[in-house]
């Protein structure tokens, strides 16, 4: 099992917009630009964060992208159901019906055990990224890197912006 | 994020085979037939099983698979794992240091913290799927499916094992 590439991006990019000064945006162009990503293959990401509702654009020179909630109020669940979906990961295709022992319908009233336990486990996969919202990853980010490494974010930032 | 359909495959017949008489086994092709499985790449899943160490093999006329260790010491985990491999689902390519603000590694003492609430959430997925051995999924089944789909199943079966 394995997520996409495109959850680690899209995340990191939730991030570091959750991160930006009030009001400011940035393009996918100075995304793609700040974690050397393709911008082609991140544009797509980004529409689909867009498309979830998690960022917004605004027009103009000064334009771009920006979370359309606050950081506190999108989850990591939010960011990855929006690049990866929100189809369970275990697909049950009821094989305990097929072959020379299997039933009309009306005799499996309940779903297979075995696909009520991976979807409990999922459940609490879900529950414990809905813990994790976007202010305390950028939090996380503040303690967790160098005071060198921070300057240099902030300095690229303010030329980003402007 | 997408599980493999090996790993419904495997579930299932790992479960069918704790739920055998002591001392029997039944051959991939008869694993196929039961769940209308196509042979050659249920044999695939069978071999991983097996050198995942979950299922042993037996010679002779009556020989084939069966379960290595007793179903209460086969976990739902063990068998997703012999599938889909022990790798994290989340791979963290440390997109925060690259780009004109990375800076070498002895600036990120500690691992990023979306990879870490990414493996968080994968840690108590692993613990819920680890709760569940086949035994209990055995017994579920006896639950679940109805008498008339039990009996054709231990008919189908007491055929097979001859």
């Amino acid at each position: 099992m394995k997520m996409s590439d495109g959850v680690e991006w899209a995340v990191h990019c939730c991030t570091f917009l959750a991160a930006l000064p009030n009001e400011s945006a940035l393009s996918g162009a100075r995304l793609s630009e700040f974690f050397a990503l393709p911008k082609d293959y991140l544009a797509k990401h980004l529409q689909a964060l867009s498309r979830a509702g998690l960022v917004e654009t605004s027009k103009g020179p000064k334009g771009g992208y920006r979370l359309a909630r606050p950081p506190a109020e999108i989850s990591l669940l939010d960011v990855v159901e929006a690049i990866d979906g929100k189809n369970p990961c275990f697909q049950c295709t009821e094989i305990r019906r097929q072959g020379p022992s299997g039933q009309p319908d009306r005799h499996y009233k309940k779903p297979c055990g075995i696909a009520a336990a991976m979807w409990k486990a999922e459940s609490v996969w879900r529950k414990e990224l809905k813990k994790v919202d976007l202010g305390s990853l950028v939090h996380e980010a503040e303690l967790n890197v160098s005071t060198l490494q921070q300057e240099s974010a902030y300095d690229w930032l303010c030329k980003a912006l402007g």
